[in-house]
């Protein structure tokens, strides 16, 4: 089973309600997609803010787990979010996801956010998470 | 009509899906609640980080309407928050939410987060919302 | 030598430069003054971004050493400001920070930034310090 | 005069204790360079985060003057920065700023941060400016 199979089925497992896709795995990085359906939009038809959240807090995670394997113990402590444009109600979000600090304690990374098929991003993201020491 | 109830129905429209209720509306303050349920758990007990950034977006928008009138316009341009404890996985989420600016373009907002019951924050978030200029 | 004595004498050591002050050291809390002079203005009157910084900085470290002891290590690893009104040019900085998260590994505190004598915030700022590990 | 040149000028008057040079201005970029010196240091051999912070705030500044033209008026309104390694202490501060997003009431930039020849970012920010509306 490839490494983005192994981290699909265990953020199945982990959040069993997550429209959210793994699109791909690379080094210190990821490509995540959340499937938009009705219940990700507000009136005036567009992606709420909590589906872009999830997204890029999701999508990092998935990228440490490319890069630190597959511990169920990483824990987001900062996100920081900019939403930048209005996203497409029609489209895909797809958290483009680069790891900037792997260290022994914390792993920072950002995320670029785009409505699927645009490339100005909708948001931007950076989260920290913590690696429980007994880990490293 | 109160302001409370006011603010309620514009958020029941706003956002049809969110189990947020508010519980109050002050000057320059609100504070609103999500109701955990299954759905907003993750495997091991505890409350997903979407939730608590769900509540404190909808406690710091509920929070302005209060102060600038209910102009759907507003607009999340940053979101910055802290996770600092393991909410309970049986307790309402409580956010307690408080303007620290309010300027024609930009109002910003802090929000302390808890599980019903315990007075230590488990998490901390301040926004950033800008009000077009139009309706100034 | 009182708490507050011995963390002004360390600071001091620590950044030698620094026109900071400690005016109070309180449980989990700390009040610190930038003595404002011509170096921390800019043009038109209004003290720059980069001395509420570090205000906002020195007065988080500052919390933290009365909470934890004088231990050089503590490490600043994440600082969201916001800027909220032109600051006087004519008064000091007050930092008025506040320990939200005391952990093990992490210790996150807040602070609002004052010009003295005013009491609307002219910045409110959140930082996340790391603990090194061996000092547990 | 280049862009540059100009901006370079009027940064040198807006702040004019800056140790901060302007190596580059491009499309909705710039690169911009702290020359460290000892009173840029901290005990212990490294640069100190108010550096670091003033260098991404410079920056984003010199990009966005790049972007819009030479006009006083754009305020921080908000900067979060991640310190991810230490830096050198014998090392010019390379701040490599682009915007990723020009609104006409706000523009938001992020910045990675280097020690001159080494590749791994030592610290990133994101920042956003208020562009005041007359100017639009």
């Amino acid at each position: 089973m490839s490494i983005k199979q192994q981290i699909s089925e265990f953020l199945a497992t982990e959040f069993p309600q997550s429209p959210c896709l793994i699109d791909d795995i690379g080094p210190q990085s990821a490509v995540v997609r959340y499937q938009v359906d009705q219940r990700a939009l507000r009136p005036g038809g567009t992606v709420s803010g909590p589906v872009l959240m999830t997204t890029a807090d999701l999508g990092l995670y998935a990228a440490i787990l490319g890069e630190i394997g597959i511990v169920p113990l990483a824990v987001t402590t900062n996100l920081n979010i900019n939403f930048l444009r209005k996203p497409s109600a029609s489209s895909d979000i797809i958290g483009v996801c680069k790891l900037i600090k792997i260290g022994r304690l914390l792993i920072i990374g950002e995320v670029s956010l785009y409505s699927e098929g645009d490339d100005r991003p909708v948001a931007h993201a950076v989260g920290t998470y913590a690696i429980p020491p007994q880990q490293n």
